[in-house]
């Protein structure tokens, strides 16, 4: 199974390695960094670089499709050659995948039109403006479209994508192997869970 | 703040972008990638290549000192020029933490000799003959050394870190931006919770 995970300036690099973690554990499968161009791509903040070892030319027809999220989006969702890119794999993949603000750019290329989809929760109201029917859920399935929440949600959509491709077993074993037993700290996730303070010192940053 | 994470060929890659992706969300912190060398590292399988923009002389005093594991970690644990600047590096941290098998190289230097610690649940004998009280927690504080269990535990250990270096809200933030509100579709990330049928699917592997 051959899954394309696409990179850009700007990404939020857990965006691409909570599910590129989970989804490297299937059997027979080969998970490769795609970007517009082969090279370093550097993340959100600068202080990470992560490779494409390809390119959207090398990869044309992936099983499985993941976008992640991160600011980067933004000219993600203004690129033509990646749009058209998205909505050409769209078409012969499996699943086609969405971390945080990814969904934005699947729903660039037209693909969410009318579909329930979600995003990072900062982002619901322009996933609406953008034509999907934004709901606020961890993961979302939408026929062979997944979306899910913010940053570390991911990891959760691809251990569920696990699931319905190689069955519970095997995505418990993904668990297990990854040790995802997790136990925050705080119970501070959500909007509601993590209350009016904490929102605001995100809002009014 | 800066925050050393060590990166090396056969690193797994969440256990280095669970704790950079809560770390660098703290304010005025510089999170550095630093290798034996400089340059592309790939991971434990291959299939991803993480950047390390310094190298172990460039950066010799940084404030937080993060070690991931992997099966690149047998290595590391006898790469005398690594171990010598993880001790060194130890002297001055205020804090020296691990995720995964990152503890092993903890280990290896002597400092864990007799302190509380953790790892993978694959990994727990090993550490105890390295000399650490090995313990089977998500995230174990002995002074300023702060261990974590298995791959996506970092995640865990760096929001507590967070919250003891800048107080609960700030971890609450971080955790709010990251939408870190797990919701894993099975509850089998620990070997008692997982059960035999799962643990030997790994063991026998």
């Amino acid at each position: 199974m051959e899954i394309a995970i696409l990179l850009f300036v700007g990404i939020t690099a857990l965006d691409a390695i909570g599910p590129y973690e989970v989804l490297s554990r299937m059997p027979n499968t080969r998970v490769k960094f795609v970007g517009k161009q082969v090279g370093p791509v550097k993340t959100d903040n600068q202080m990470c670089t992560v490779v494409a070892d390809y390119s959207i030319t090398d990869v044309r027809k992936p099983d499985i499709l993941v976008i992640p999220g991160g600011w980067g989006a933004d000219e993600v969702m203004k690129d033509l050659q990646i749009l058209e890119w998205v909505q050409s794999v769209h078409q012969t993949s499996i699943w086609t995948t969405s971390v945080c603000t990814g969904s934005l750019v699947l729903a660039s290329t037209g693909i969410l039109k009318g579909q329930e989809a979600t995003t990072h929760w900062t982002a619901l109201e322009e996933l609406k403006a953008l034509g999907a029917s934004a709901v606020s859920k961890r993961v979302v399935k939408s026929g062979k479209i997944v979306t899910s929440a913010g940053v570390s949600a991911g990891i959760d959509m691809a251990l569920q994508l696990s699931a319905w491709i190689g069955g519970e077993d095997l995505a418990k074993k993904i668990q297990l192997s990854m040790e995802y037993d997790p136990q925050p700290p705080f119970d501070a996730g959500t909007p509601a869970k993590a209350g009016d303070k904490i929102v605001c010192m995100i809002n009014n940053k």
